[in-house]
């Protein structure tokens, strides 16, 4: 007998020889109907691997990670046979499951493979997965294996075996198809209902340019084609959004090659949204107590040695800027954070006048790989809405609460309805790696803690994840369509006041350090201008829209009264254009909706009589007849129902 | 007989050998009296040089610079002698005027001189002048001008006169006084009533430091004591308004050594009165039709070879910034333009759509010597309020009188109201100076001078100033001081348009070229807080006042009373801080008055029971009880009063 233990800490006694699915049968018919995969004592097992000793084990389902891993990865399997038998002679190499789906890249020798082939090996897939053949995993000695793809031919796999140690390698078989696999796969071919194959790239053997390049195609599956038809669909719907094509139509930004890649150019519409977050969220920090401070985008040398960035800086970095004085050096900033503390440090501080809460949209700058910029979201310089709260260590708590607030109202303030949250503390078992005495990490974590749970947030606490310098507080949102985004952070900092040797004076007239906490509930403007632009598809609220009201007027004839419209809503600080091209009505009701004004105001004979408008909603159509100012108020109405005021 | 023409053009014909003073008098005996110096064919001579050829004459008196020049650098002469009289054996070397008196480095020898010693060589220097000693000049060879200083073992001025060209060498005597000298005095030392030394100084001769080390000293002298005694007076009135020493007091920036030299960190009220500052001049820019752009503070090597300027990037600058990738280089930015021309570049544009107006509080970096930065005034960073205009060339005129009303805005809403202007124009007889076609040339001259008269500018056309791209308009703006400080400009650029080949379709349906603007009304923003600081002494205008009242409880019984007057400001807008610490009202009042807020509102206990207030105005005293609202309506009223709104 052998004790099991599962998730929820109980142990089951079981027979020796017992299956990860027996388990789950023993538990319910329905779970084993959903297990795919499973974990023992931390490592990838099948569905239907024997356990002989005692451990913990974990059941996974297609609803988790692990679960779609062993399921993408089966299919790969699927695919390689489906290939072998429509392409006789081609060698396999690698082929794993990735974040959405899997690939296999194969030695296609004489034979090619175009877009126009993946509904065949599409087809022959299915076929292969109807047959429900099951994944079997057997050991081989390392001389079997070798000897196995040496008939074969394959250098590719005898290269892999040959890097393996003897004892440790197995095969996977199922139907006529064998792989080299370390293991991790669904108990058979059948519960594979939907595949299809994406595209196809070339890739070199072992990310080599010198070496052959073969063939890697990209698929997905379901374990449902309502799931495959879902999934098309978003991945469709993520293309209209794709910030950097909707960024370009709203005319939000820019790049310039000799500007540089990575290095964003508001364009007028860009820099007004931009400004409408950062005075939204100005107002709020204001409210809780944050003072703006600026400071410029370059530090010297020495600022950056007392901070440690220095030694951190290494080739990968923008190289320091050296000047006609040798051995003075700057650097762009990595961060806004030693600049503030310098400011703390301008002069001498009581614990009656902390906390002290310094604010500034500070533009860093990180060196990236060209290959790796995206839009908005991978740049080499970015706007952090960032602040630095210094605090008594007996404040902590209660500031580290307020900052969880402001965050959750600028959440709350966007749209984002859907988040959760990630506490992250030290490893217990490597107290060297950590700067600060245990006891104040101990209070900090708790304060983390405690603050996430009296703000009922979503939270998992994951252990050695913490910053050497402090225990943190990270938010990821989920967008419209479902997607995971890493957005706001709050770290407590202990490393900074010490290499800054901030003071301040106590009530006991002694100096003291104080915490500092770093956050920024944006993270970076850019990026969260991208994900805002993913999120609503361009359709901000009401409030951020570059343009509000669209003015169509019916014919160039109304051209004074759609000048006289624009200029009253101008003056109640409605931001409105005026189309009086000479164009037909329904072609500038077609081309303002695809700008995504929420309002047209259609004008021509009778309105201009009346000194009315026709209202249109974008994507909604007539909303009827009203006067401007009743319009007006109806726009400020909607504006005041979206801004909720921040309350401290 | 030989021609004199004068500055009026007029031709005076006079015996060869008639001195400057000569035909002064013949002008006018008041003039004679006040000619202290003379031009002649744009070379400086006495005013008893006996001229001997045609030529044009400028006569010099003490209200022009030329004029002070030969005053002071006679005193330094006086100053010379005195020296001479008082420390015998010491060795002089050079003493010439500067822009507010004059210096001489001596070589005392064994002697030293220290502050105590000053008041004595004033005296002995003013007993000299009241000899009303005559400046005379005479030629002498080189071989007896090298005895002289032979004879009195200096090796300075036997060095001077080793680098003069025999035959170019004169000395000027008076009393028994004589110094190796170019000329340019006065006619005698009478002239000079008041003297005051300034300071004292080490210099190395000839500036190096491997040299042996001067003594400096310092001093400035006047033709009337009342002169000395108002110089005295203004010297100490901007000691008070130095904006480094007020930054300090007002906690608007700070500096640190770690950060670097010359790169202001502004602490939350210096941060929020810029951010006044700059949303005062957005809201005008809106209203004139310009659009904000942002754009990062570095561009690539690319940029920068396309606009010209990485040519000019020198030994002396900020150097670039290497990445891990070869040959890939950035800059910090020297100027805005270059980015702005690739937003301009980034969609073709109509002739309709011009001109685009992109303005950008920009950052800029250039790299100044230690030695020579100050303050604010001279910095390593600085914020450019800068805008670039795109127009058609027929749209250059009228958009170049808009940026003067914009300027004009500025300066009259911040109480500079003392300015002139300059205009500087092409250097006609050096056309292979200039990029672009003579004909725009005429064209953008033309529209600044049509524009400086339209708009009734105090101005002087310069002809040679214009930078090679094109020609411009200065702003000096004179602070309460008297003092002149450079402060916005306005320049037409015809090179960067064709370097970025920008274009525009034509009504004609071809391609045409912009014409570009630069304009800056407050030219930095650092510089201008400076200057508004010392223009003020700090004493804003209440729009623009980090803290507008300070509410002093009369003592901590009433601080809740205290709170809700504050709360009620507050909600008016009105920025407002209490003071609640147990001191005496009296104590509080003059703190109070030490920050300048402009209001202090007194609150004890018939306050807190009649729900009023007793103001007290910033240096005028009590101006009477009233209640919150009442005093909430005049602070309005008073800003209100003060911001003119910008008319287009």
């Amino acid at each position: 007998m052998i004790g099991i233990t599962l998730p929820d800490g109980s142990v089951k006694q079981v027979e020796s020889g017992t299956t990860p699915m027996d388990i789950a049968r023993s538990i319910s018919e329905g779970l084993a109907r959903n297990v795919i995969s499973a974990s023992f004592n931390n490592h990838k097992v099948e569905a239907t691997t024997p356990l002989t000793s005692d451990g913990s084990l974990v059941l996974h389902t297609w609803n988790d990670d692990e679960g779609k891993q062993a399921f993408w990865h089966s299919t790969a399997h699927i695919m390689a046979q489906a290939l072998e038998e429509l392409y006789p002679g081609i060698k396999l190499t690698i082929g794993p499951a990735i974040d959405n789906g899997f690939y296999y890249d194969v030695d296609l020798g004489s034979h090619t493979i175009s877009d126009k082939d993946l509904p065949a090996i599409e087809n022959k897939m299915i076929e292969i997965a109807r047959g429900k053949h099951e994944f079997k995993m057997r050991e081989v000695s390392k001389s079997e294996a070798l000897e196995f793809y040496k008939n074969q031919d394959n250098q590719y796999k005898v290269e892999l075996i040959e890097n393996l140690e003897d004892g440790s390698i197995t095969f996977c078989d199922h139907d006529t198809f064998t792989d080299l696999c370390r293991g991790g796969h669904i108990p058979n071919t059948g519960i594979v209902k939907a595949v299809k194959l994406m595209s196809i790239a070339g890739a070199y053997w072992r990310g080599d340019e010198n070496n052959t390049q073969l063939t890697r195609i990209y698929g997905i599956s379901f374990p449902k084609q309502k799931d495959l038809t879902e999934y098309l669909n978003l991945l469709e719907e993520a293309k209209k959004r794709d910030h950097r094509k909707l960024g370009k139509e709203l005319e939000l930004f820019t790049f310039s090659n000799r500007v540089g890649q990575g290095l964003p150019l508001w364009l007028p519409k860009g820099a007004a949204l931009r400004e409408r977050l950062e005075n939204f969220l100005k107002k709020a920090q204001k409210k809780a107590g944050y003072e703006m401070v600026a400071t410029p985008h370059i530090g010297q040398k020495e600022l950056y040695v007392t901070s440690g960035h220095y030694a951190k800086y290494g080739e990968d970095s923008f190289q320091p800027i050296k000047t006609p004085k040798a051995d003075e050096e700057f650097l762009l900033k990595p961060m806004n954070c030693p600049h503030h503390c310098e400011i703390f440090n301008s002069k001498p501080w009581s614990y009656k006048d902390l906390p002290k809460r310094y604010a500034e949209f500070g533009t860093v700058y990180r060196y990236e790989q060209s290959g790796e910029l995206h839009g908005l979201t991978r740049v080499r310089g970015f706007t952090q809405d960032d602040a630095h709260i210094y605090c008594t260590p007996e404040q902590l708590d209660q500031e580290f609460k307020d900052v969880i607030d402001l965050v959750l109202y600028v959440f709350g303030s966007l749209g984002f309805e859907n988040f959760s949250t990630q506490v992250s503390i030290r490893d217990l078992s490597k107290p060297e790696k950590y700067i600060g005495d245990v006891r104040t990490w101990e209070l900090a974590e708790k304060a983390i803690i405690s603050a996430a749970e009296d703000k009922n947030l979503d939270y998992v606490v994951v252990e050695g994840e913490a910053a050497f310098y402090g225990p943190k507080l990270d938010f990821m949102v989920k967008d419209a369509l479902g997607r995971s985004w890493q957005l706001g952070t709050i770290q407590v900092d202990y490393n900074l006041p010490e290499r800054f040797d901030l003071q301040y004076k106590g009530s006991d007239n002694e100096m003291h350090r104080p915490v500092m906490i770093h956050r920024a509930p944006f993270g970076s403007m850019e990026r969260f201008i991208a994900i805002l632009l993913e999120h609503t598809g361009g359709n901000f609220p009401l409030w951020l829209m570059p343009e509000q009201v669209s003015i169509l007027s019916l014919s160039e004839k109304y051209e004074k009264y759609a000048e006289k419209v624009l200029n009253l809503l101008e003056n109640d600080e409605i931001r409105a254009l005026v189309d009086n091209r000479n164009e037909t009505i329904g072609k500038k009701i077609r081309e303002a909706e695809l700008t995504k004004v929420p309002y047209m105001l259609i004008v021509g004979e009778q309105e201009e009589k009346d000194g009315t408008v026709s209202v249109r909603k974008h994507s909604e159509g007539d909303i009827g007849t009203m006067t401007v100012s009743e319009f007006s108020d109806m726009i400020h109405a909607e504006i005041q129902k979206e801004s909720v005021e921040f309350k401290v």
